[in-house]
């Protein structure tokens, strides 16, 4: 009901601020005696982490996690209670925000926490920041290892494929991309050429006191047809709201998006075809998702992240006592997102799919009809 | 679990299949002793209609609604208890289907809802059929009934702003249409001239067997501010889903949508001002929304839908049988959904806010900080 | 969050007012491919149906049930999706109540509604009617399909085993009773000799326009091993819930209830057994279930009724316009609800079961650990 | 859906297993601002503490509770956020349950958790040790203050009404019992005869390896009318299930209970009268309960639990490889859950009561219309 709760039968609860003692998250529903690698989701935490490169913010926190329950001493498995996971906060030094606790930083959340709740954790921003997604790679990761566990070729891969003005898309075939692809560059852009041109453009952004937004493109490879529950619980509604639900994304696209609107209707369809036994699309307008039930061919998906708010050049805002006051902003900033945001991006995937999953089992059972017909 | 429910304290649990008895929705949640217009509902129910003009699908329903519970039998008021809404199919003519029984239609949800639940309603496509949305759009007037009781000044409004390649979006004042304005085309394009253009490139696609896409506008003037919840729940992250999950919807922008990505932060922030003791923002490319919370500037959506998947072309396609088959598809044909995806955008997005009211009051009360300030 | 949904994975929302138009159901997450048999659903709602015999309020209502949605219209198997349930109220006579418009009724909830909701509907009782069970045996009887699809072997049955004063425990052999022996009788008790002492009491009390209370026992044979959710959602929790959600109920016992208070605790222990490889307990005081799960043993329940609020008897009693005024109740009068509670009880443990099922195949898989154990 | 979270609108989401690094809780939904006293939720704790007299587990925890999120870091006031509550497990012992990792205790949870999961946290019992409600009492803790910054005058107050044969209600006044009454005597009940002929009775089980149930009584003063939903989320039965869902509670009475049977409707019913402006009624064997909602009378509840299974006696038993073994236990043993029993009862009791006030505030808005007629 408050919104902190993700998932119904694989639920997350996430806790803490930016500048509060930890972030966490307690992971309710995780099926049982499924091996967890603890280190599997320290990386992935590491991938998502501030200072981990010059392009991002260099706030430093080595974001080790702790698992306070659920799983078995000896085994590491599951136990099917809830799995808490707790990272504590570091490097704080909420002394830098003091100016501002009393200024509505420009298209941040400070205007609008204080006028839903009267008060706000004015420091480093509370459970608006960024840092609160911590917690979301954490369990994303589990959430991965649970699907991985019943879907080996499942794969869950995200990129940064534009930023600002520099759209990388042509240069990438977005059905060959590996995590490994992307990492290696900060900038996580798979494709040389680019990537050294985005990291140019970010780098004079930070220079500037500037920032930049840009895309992620997303594909979920080995998805199992039967995911999704129509009507408002659609995959693609799932997973849009879980894009959405991340800062300063502004739009999500599944499959064409807003390019689905040039095209007619015959242009537009995918040819259903049978090939092994498996039935195919010949291209893949729907992003892999009919209905709102994935159809077995890759989820393609678009996030649009804005440039984030803070900027190190004079703004002009408004104070909590009803004056029109001058901003300057000081201290850390983060020239890009985008590359930070692909774990992140990753792991709101896999919680949507992982929920999915549980969901089907429950109603229909497993193996659903799609995986029979699939020879899964 | 299953998908059919919409909202947490203004719960909307909907049922029905096209070509089945009766589509309907319960809704849960609402609050007492306000006086509901059913008449209002009804109306809400013809903008929706099939038929309603040669641009849209020819299937005749009256689509009147019946309630089964939850008045006062004298008042008309809400008692607080469920509330029952049911309208009967009349024109289901299953028999043009049954040619399709076992065919999958391209880009339809046949493949997914066998893959799925191993048999399907496949007259007319059971819950996937658009006329699903029936029930949405009577709870959804139910829901801005419940809004502005508490919201006098509350306009949510929806408008046609492109269609295929003709996009009207710089002939429409957004911030001045109304529903008179939207309603006098059956085009739902406020703009006279581009109306006209948009209803003859319908008429020639329906011509052809065609469909065409397009996109709807959303704006909600006079949000309280303080809607919303963080994190998961963010208010555009459950605008996001809700029109996600409105059948065809391939793409959601929220404010600046995917053109934020052209901006540097300090292009796209929105500085505050306190104007008249309220806090405004000088521009609007939040959309409304900062931090997941409603800021009290009129809220912004854009809702991209692909051209629909009936065509009267012919299309290759799989049977389910492991046949590769030609399909052509024949009888009635909706070429352009956008005129009646109006209201529905509209009931979507009062479902999303009369929930977020609900539990703003039950977590905070009401008033609430954002109320107070801003003089209400 | 308003308490008309009943169910996590197998959720019942129930609608409808004793005298409003009609009293109703819809039910999601229903497996899919299920055939369902609607004539046994009319069953079960023609054993909890008034005017069954004379020992009962004298309201006529066939009760005869609709199917709007959620069965494939050829083969009437359900499809996964809502399945929608409609009773419509025939003889509401609600003249007979205009007198008590402005009275509050002794113990009835005339007065807890006008002070939650600040209106009510006062013909009949509105939502705190018996008759809004109608809508939960439905969705029972459909629950009880679902289970026995999956459980051949699981019986639910209830029966009454004491009203008033007589105590017909001592002459039942739990373990064997029947829904036959069960309904042999118009009270529901299945022993003869108690049956007809306790039909003369009900006679004798309904003469003097006086109402029973009692208690109704209920056995579920050929429970699975492992159902229930540790912590909140014991099966024993949901159990509880689910009856004291009944109108009357008082108390709620799970195996040995209140008398475990005198044992000790080497008495009470339920040793642990294996037979045919099956682990079995050799008594069964802990009522089928231990830390909140199903052990595989006969899950034993008692409910206390209280004799219902409406008499035929000169009551003192307070008006809504803060007088304190005599009361004298007229019309209809139901002496003994405990026969009709039977079928009731026995609806709202299936679908506690059933819901049960459906998240442990969620979250662990089908068959699950317990289920190999026990070689089913 | 895995049963590890309590309430929908103050939602309490619990973790942690007895023998593993932490028991914790995340509280999600309390409202912002209001002044949260962690020593009183230290307070709550210690009452539930092992350890605390001769008459309960010696197990040496101090309970130490840490606070990681949800508060002001200047004020203290809860901010709207998730709170997270962690206390780390101290005194574990593991090994010397390592006996019995391959046998099933009787009456214990080992053999349902291996039927359900396929493993279990066999140290100490793992989530079906008592150990589990730490977390409840601290949010239960954290809910009272919630209530009593809106309902200053409402007291949660539960005691031992009985042990064993000894039942103290004779001796007791329900309706003058406080907490330092109740805390008085180690055994908790509030009567000094009976309270040392109770603790004689329990510390001559403890000699024996052996252990008592008991009755716990709870008086809930000064609730408001109109809490609590109808239908499924009835107060009682939302009061039932928390307490159903303790560890070894076998019974749950809501006013009259069981005692209800004996009375015919006209000596069972309250009669209303009004008093000062209030509507009252001059008995209660409704249990300040009606149609599920609260009247303004005390709630008046019992609850029933055994005596636990630990006791230090030879017991026959089984194992996971199909024997029938004998079992012996050692090692620490509480004789009487009773006395801590207590706070936890009193901690359901709140997190009840404040999850249906926010509900009710965010449905109907406060004050509502019982609390206006009542003065409030």
């Amino acid at each position: 009901m408050s919104g902190n709760t993700f998932g119904h039968a694989f639920r997350v609860t996430t806790f803490g601020e930016s500048h509060g003692v930890a972030i966490g998250c307690v992971v309710d529903g995780c099926p049982p005696a499924i091996p967890i690698d603890l280190a599997a989701i320290q990386t992935a935490l590491s991938r998502r982490r501030p200072g981990q490169s010059k392009l991002v913010t260099p706030r430093q926190e080595a974001d080790a996690v702790e698992c306070l329950s659920g799983l078995d001493l000896e085994s590491g498995r599951s136990l099917g209670t809830p799995i808490a996971l707790v990272v504590r906060n570091a490097d704080q030094r909420s002394t830098s925000y003091a100016d501002w606790h009393h200024i509505y930083r420009p298209s941040h959340a400070d205007w609008t926490y204080d006028a839903k709740y009267g008060l706000r954790a004015w420091q480093g921003g509370g459970r608006a920041s960024a840092r609160e997604t911590t917690a979301r790679v954490a369990a994303g990761a589990l959430a991965e290892q649970v699907l991985q566990a019943r879907f080996p070729g499942l794969q869950v891969v995200a990129w940064v494929e534009r930023v600002h003005q520099l759209d990388a898309s042509a240069a990438i075939e977005a059905a060959t991309v590996s995590r490994d692809m992307v990492d290696a560059h900060p900038t996580r852009v798979p494709d040389a050429a680019m990537a050294q041109r985005i990291e140019e453009a970010i780098l004079a952004a930070k220079a500037k006191g500037e920032s930049l937004g840009g895309v992620v493109r997303l594909q979920i490879r080995g998805v199992p047809p039967g995911l999704g529950d129509p009507v408002f619980d659609k995959l693609d509604a799932q997973l849009a709201a879980a894009m959405m639900s991340l800062p300063a994304v502004k739009g999500v696209e599944i499959g064409s998006g807003f390019e689905a609107v040039e095209m007619t209707g015959s242009e537009h369809n995918d040819p259903f075809r049978w090939e092994d036994g498996n039935l195919v699309t010949t291209s893949n307008r729907s992003g892999g998702i009919q209905g709102g039930i994935s159809n077995g061919m890759p989820i393609d998906l678009r996030v649009a992240f804005k440039p984030t708010a803070t900027v190190l050049k004079p703004q002009s805002s408004a104070n909590d006592e009803g004056e029109n006051v001058p901003l300057q902003a000081k201290g850390r900033h983060d020239p890009c997102v985008l590359p930070r945001a692909v774990p992140i991006v990753e792991a709101m995937a896999s919680l949507v799919l992982v929920d999915a999953f549980l969901r089907q089992r429950g109603q229909v059972g497993d193996p659903w009809p799609g995986l029979k017909a699939n020879g899964d």
